[in-house]
């Protein structure tokens, strides 16, 4: 391909972003064939520039000056679920059953992309906890994850708090034929009572 | 998730491109978290926005007032391949082995979608064949792909003018057992001699 300027955009955006670079050229193709779609592109992206930023308690989203987790009153603010990043926000809060508050770690213990836990602001979570009762880790059930769960667990011993951690087990629609062995021992010991 | 205009602007974009909703959460996740990484993905579709649009003769993308293809009079102006979209071009030319025209539809006959010939400009495709010798049918090989070669074979029949398809066959690293009856009897037709 000679065409170096698309070709560099489209690596740039690919590097920087958590895009392939094929959904790189495929987006960059639907934006230069329509001029109307390629403005309201960037106008959304100006909007979000200006008006969206990270809230500095809990590290998920704000619009202009409030984040509507922080400042909603009504949650329960003696709980604090720890997520790898603000996605997962919203995937509990699509739920409509939590009504605690969140702390938004925007990354992971990460051993193979040098990401150690100093490279992680735990301390602005730990600072939260003194006020509050239950910590509950929502991590991904990933190495990663999991050896995040972990960090956070022996660093927050000394705290007088209560931490929990979601329940694994076969994902609705999973099969067991598929499920890994710590999958199935970890759905066998957090077995339930059958109800209808 | 009671973040209105996040889910505003991810739904339009997503419904506007070829990104999921998914993906498109998860780029403006990734734009949100670092205005460096935001300025230069704004700055990089203003460049492209600016200096690239389609070229009026194959519909390829033009940088400045330029087609690489149509301008470069080194190449066969006697073959002319027609494509469906701008990437398949990108595909074909990193093979650097076709040294003939293009020709972009940006589009494929689909029943489903209600794109019939009428919605394609087939017109300044074949304005072009009066000068070519040689039309090679490059389309996916999809039902609609198949569609839109069968309608320009008809179409260009009365035209004086050779029409060839790419070939079918088994791609790189597929194996037999996946590969489907239709596939298997094109490469079974398609023989050739082995060549070590």
């Amino acid at each position: 391909m000679k065409n170096n300027l698309i070709e560099k955009i489209v690596y740039e955006i690919s590097k920087n972003t958590s895009l392939t670079q094929k959904t790189t050229q495929r987006l960059l193709n639907n934006l230069i064939k329509d001029q109307d779609i390629f403005n309201n592109f960037i106008k959304n992206l100006d909007t979000l520039k200006t008006q969206v930023s990270m809230c500095c308690i809990c590290n998920y989203y704000k619009i202009d000056k409030k984040c509507i987790i922080c400042s909603d009153e009504s949650r329960d603010q003696n709980i604090i679920c720890v997520v790898s990043n603000q996605l997962n926000v919203d995937n509990i809060e699509k739920n409509n059953q939590y009504k605690g508050l969140y702390h938004v770690l925007d990354s992971e213990i990460n051993l193979n992309k040098n990401v150690s836990p100093n490279d992680i602001d735990f301390e602005s979570l730990f600072k939260r906890l003194s006020k509050s009762k239950e910590l509950i880790l929502a991590l991904n059930a990933t190495f990663e994850g999991e050896l995040t769960a972990n960090y956070i667990y022996h660093e927050t011993k000394k705290l007088n708090i209560n931490v929990t951690r979601i329940a694994k087990g076969i994902p609705m629609g999973g099969s067991l034929d598929y499920m890994d062995e710590s999958t199935l021992i970890d759905a066998f010991k957090n077995r339930k009572k059958y109800e209808v």
